[in-house]
């Protein structure tokens, strides 16, 4: 049940082990983005109303959130800025700003909160992570298979074992639809229903397509050919060499070639029924999907006019995008994650032992622990090894009269309950030994 | 002069190099921090408007960006939500919500955006980044000396080499007044004017504390004494024991103790001057400045009582905030940081080795270096040698026709100009032998 202490619907607050998981994913795809030459970008959280509306249509423009005037217009109720929506937008505008004094091709990357308005439920937030890496620039296919190649890589590095990617191209689908006698402005409408072929039988889409208008015949010949195994084989063979859908197969088959060898055998498939909802898509399109995990991890193509559209320059464009939240939870031993532990905690044994007990903390930190003193108002030995052991301290160091007079301090191992006596001034370098041995060490 | 593809007033982009040199600060501290057993909270960019209204005085509350309701209710012009204004409201909700689950002491750290509708001006922006410390629930010294050390290891980690950090608590100033014969309701009036004791002259001061009230004598007195080069003896016999402000004294000299030993000598002094302007401070309060650097670089102090007003329960508090944004701009080196380079960049010399040198890519990656294909339409090798020099690239690597009848890949040294015939099968080894040597990699 929602308190009044809750964060706002649909967003979330992250605590010590939730937000250090995240970050571990995070700095895992910044690694191999940069590995790629691509480069960071960040821009606000807000921009100019002006700048997002009208860029997402009717149905995105209503989730869009949108912020209050200030000072005297506060009381008009307009709205000047606006959350950003993704990453796409601000991209255009960065283009249009700064096009000469970026590398060309600019390939980019941008990892960051996007908000929408949108109901939220299960898996759905209203401030989400998107990860998006993009080439512009470009209309090369070297382009479209270093995006897909890099986008194995962050899942691979990730440790998700089994994924498969599905290559298809926008050209590829318009072909088809020209080979089977599809009346152009049936195209767009007939490609939405081609892309339930996944959940549907094939019979309710040959007759989804007949309630577009489609000629029965026509329908089932489509929908035979896409639904059949070896699709990829009749697809071909229906795309003749010279006609527009064969510079489709050759998009797919040069990314293929590119890709092929760098990857496990099998892992990228060609998959004529891969439409991709989006309709900016202009040649290669690809998807991600793992085995059990519904939906998709990234997906991503070209999208050749897509910048222009959005105020910015018309240049070639390729990118992909990662499913964050989903990676998340996809993640082995995603939601085992634990509160990060402490490696050293050191007891407060009274007043005059105080100083020393900040040094031993010191020594610890230096030895690459991660160590605290007891904060607490327990002078009591036991109640401050208790919190040592809430904290999952590895060792507990004492320091009181007895240590003082022999000038030793005593590491208690919180796992075995030994007690060693070491000296004093030997103590960072006893610490360094029994880490290095036991593996532990602030990460 | 602005365009519509800046980003809004008060708001930055951060392209590649800034990026990476502001991430790199902020991976310093969060390393610093979590080797202290502080753990990380992130809380959403917005919080329910009752949340943060009412928080910050009537002139903070005209700061907060607040964001219109959506759907039917966008048009009554309210707002229900608002950006956050800082990270300790937020974390005063946390803490009402999580409390119990929550560690005790809680030690938490913050860093993220903050957005403030304030006018932007040099330095002054209406995004940017703060970064607090804090211990909830432990009223010892040793939580406030704590901070004041994991502050001053971040500053030295960071490359910061000359800073200062002055240490004073509230009770020494209440103790000071008390001592001086201040009556109460001009106490806080009169420590904002002594505040400027570092900016105006002594007589100035003198002045406007006349100014607020207090009898000439008195504030010619107060003056003289805090004025002078030894204020803290001064204040030190002012404050006779079992009087109010000894105990403030006592406080300082406590974590004095903790802390000293583990700094460079000097480093942290006693200065009874230091006010800090806000009024919920209840015990030690400590600043951070640097020769040469307007304002301070960081500071905080104990606020017990300030949790609890702000939303939260009840609980004994100190803290700290870094002035990221200052500490950017101080940092060795911030202003020449260069766009990150490409180690390997791979020309492609024509359709039948284009596979190839995606693969070449993929082992410089493999061998940790940052590497790319070239994704441009020329197939002149002078154009392609022309951009990764652009690129910065320090290696590029060449297949042609003649490279692949002899099974070798041309490894040209972008600064010397020389080429080494290497065995395509040799060549990660290769690259690894002379990155290793010339310290390249990507980071």
């Amino acid at each position: 049940m929602p308190t009044q202490f809750d964060p706002p619907s649909g967003t979330r607050d992250f605590l010590s082990a939730e937000f250090e998981a995240r970050e571990r994913v995070f700095a895992t795809i910044r690694t191999v983005f940069s590995r790629y030459g691509f480069e960071p970008l960040q821009t606000p959280a807000f921009e100019r109303l002006d700048v997002l509306l009208g860029k997402y249509g009717d149905e995105g423009d209503k989730l869009v959130f949108k912020i209050l005037r200030r000072g005297e217009h506060e009381a008009s109720g307009e709205a000047d800025l606006a959350l950003r929506y993704d990453l796409t937008v601000p991209l255009a505008r960065v283009m249009a700003a700064y096009g000469s004094q970026l590398p060309s091709p600019y390939k980019r990357y941008a990892m960051g909160p996007v908000w929408r308005a949108d109901r939220p439920g299960k898996g759905r937030y209203r401030e989400f992570v998107q990860c998006d890496l993009d080439t512009l620039g470009s209309s090369s296919e070297l382009a479209d298979a270093e995006i897909i190649h890099a986008v194995h890589d962050v899942l691979s590095e990730l440790g998700i074992a089994q994924f498969q990617i599905q290559l298809n191209s926008r050209l590829v689908l318009s072909g088809l639809l020209d080979a089977f006698g599809v009346p152009p402005d049936l195209g767009p409408g007939v490609l939405i229903t081609l892309d339930k072929l996944d959940k549907l039988r094939p019979e309710a889409v040959a007759a989804e397509l007949e309630g577009r208008g489609l000629a029965p015949q026509t329908a089932a010949e489509l929908v035979q050919a896409l639904a059949a195994p070896d699709a990829a084989d009749r697809v071909r063979a229906a795309l003749k060499p010279g006609q527009s859908g064969s510079a489709g197969l050759d998009q797919v088959d040069a990314v293929m070639a590119m890709v092929e060898a760098q990857l496990p055998a099998g892992r990228i498939t060609f998959s004529p029924r891969l439409v991709r909802g989006l309709s900016y898509y202009t040649g290669p399109i690809w998807e991600v999907t793992s085995p059990g995990v519904p939906g998709s991890l990234a997906g991503g193509g070209r999208y050749d006019h897509l910048i222009e559209q959005l105020g910015g320059p018309d240049v070639p464009a390729t990118g992909g995008s990662l499913g964050i939240e989903r990676i998340l939870l996809t993640l082995p031993g995603g939601a085992a994650v634990q509160r990060a532990r402490l490696d050293v905690a050191v007891m407060v044994m009274g007043e005059p032992y105080v100083r020393q007990s900040f040094g031993f903390a010191s020594a610890a930190r230096a030895a690459g622990l991660r160590a605290s003193v007891y904060l607490g108002s327990s002078g009591k030995l036991g109640k401050q090894l208790k919190w040592a052991s809430d904290q999952g301290a590895r060792w507990s160091l004492i320091y009181g009269g007895t240590e003082h007079e022999a000038g030793i301090v005593t590491v208690r191992d919180m796992v075995s309950g030994e007690q060693a006596a070491v000296p004093a001034a030997d103590l960072g370098a006893h610490l360094s030994r029994v880490a290095a041995t036991r593996g532990a060490g602030a990460s």
